[in-house]
């Protein structure tokens, strides 16, 4: 039998993954979820039709987005992930034994279910004492927070769909709002290479600069994201992602990674000249 | 009309590039040779059924196969290209003034004038009258060639099929004795991410880490490539890619690039974990 399941990258570009089975298929209110079982991947969640993660990937987007923030913040107690129904990024925090709150915010309750029923050693991040799990919309929840979080991770999908008023620049004035004074904001920012995906990447940017005094891009290679390059967001009100990078501090936790080190966060700053160019051409207009 | 180009990563992954036309098929003596003409990718070539080039990524190849060596190199004249019938390398080598000669070893006509007819932007660097061009394997050139080379390029597609010896440890050998005593060679690595690719990619650094003093590797982000992911070995008698690294002098030559920086540069050394430990695994073997 051969069965592909392809990721439209563009309309003009696909990345097709074999697939050993179907493990589930459901509607639920706000979206399709999928779980396949691919030969290459391990097992898939896809939603409405796109890849969210998979066995093979996930730990480089999941460490990505919780390491290098809390290499930075000296003192991340309190914590807010916005999506993440999955627990990959809470399975990363959990790992720190200084973070004393973390509230999931997730609209969907039977992603949840599903990647708890089909990603037990990813959704396992949920379990932890400390997890509080809300099912609501992101950006209703943070209205009225103030001075509240010292980390706020974006880990939503998409600019488009449902999940759209999460790529606003209410929504980031929101997060500076529920942010502490020294708080640190992460969040997905895209892939820049191909033209449809350039044209968000540009305009979160702009949006973004505008709302925190430090407002930096940082990159990783994600094999299912279009063209296995995929950029995240760093805004922050105070530390600076490199010069407040404390290296040493973080080594000395002893935590095992497949993907973050110290000496790969400074060098997931250093971009290629057309991903700089594109968004200072976004700071200075 | 819907005519798609697969190109298999593995046998379970392919990316599918749609396809506006088919400018050129033809078999040479040693592959078959294809041009095609992409929406998203422009003009793309094809040896054997495998992207080697197109119009919409070469610049990320062939920039970094070429600028990280020449930052570095205080004073590279003489030059081999191996394999780059294409002419990307060359032409980005010619943008050095400094330059004096390039030696271009390439086995097959037919495709440096498949290349010349379809990519003259990119053959243009075979037009430069410092360029020798020599229609020859690459291990039967290399023979008693001496402490002539500044830089050694090989830009030779795949460590399978009629390339096969330019990836052993004879070729290695060669190449070390045909440098002069600060000389550099970068080779393709392959890409580490998927297993198969892994192995190859464990196999060479084991190779050439015993044939050069200094042996290191670095990355960019390809998206033909397998997995988007791309791997460069730079090996050398003397200098070190990064403390030997003169910015200022590169930055003053005023150089257009498209991805490579020398900011890049560096972050292109920082690997991620799991490279990093199957090269560590490697050294220490």
């Amino acid at each position: 039998m051969q069965m592909w399941f392809s990721e439209y990258h563009t309309v003009n570009v696909k990345l097709d993954v074999r697939i050993e089975e179907q493990l589930f298929s459901g509607k639920s209110e706000y979206q399709k979820i999928d779980v396949f079982k691919s030969y290459e991947f391990g097992k898939m969640a896809a939603l409405d039709g796109e890849i969210v993660f998979s066995d093979a990937d996930e730990f480089i987007y999941d460490e990505m987005v919780t390491h290098v923030p809390m290499a930075v913040h000296p003192n991340a107690k309190k914590i807010l992930i916005i999506g993440g129904g999955d627990g990959g990024v809470a399975k990363e925090l959990i790992k720190y034994p200084f973070v004393e709150k973390i509230d999931v915010v997730e609209t969907d309750k039977m992603f949840v279910d599903v990647c708890r029923k089909f990603f037990p050693e990813v959704a396992c991040g949920l379990e932890d004492p400390r997890i509080s799990m809300y099912y609501d919309d992101g950006l209703r929840f943070l209205r009225g927070k103030n001075d509240e979080y010292d980390l706020i991770i974006n880990d939503s999908t998409d600019p488009l769909g449902h999940t759209e008023g999460l790529f606003t620049k209410e929504f980031y004035g929101s997060c500076y709002k529920a942010l502490r004074e020294d708080g640190i904001m992460v969040y997905q920012h895209g892939s820049p290479f191909y033209d449809e995906d350039e044209a968000e990447c540009r305009k979160m940017h702009r949006k973004v600069y505008k709302s925190f005094p430090i407002s930096r891009v940082y990159q990783a290679h994600i094999p299912t994201c279009p063209s296995g390059y995929w950029l995240f967001g760093f805004a922050s009100k105070k530390y600076h992602p490199l010069n407040d990078l404390d290296a040493e501090r973080w080594d000395a936790l002893g935590m095992k990674t497949w993907y973050y080190t110290t000496n790969l966060h400074r060098g997931a700053f250093m971009l290629p000249k057309y991903v700089e160019d594109l968004l200072e051409e976004e700071e200075t207009r």
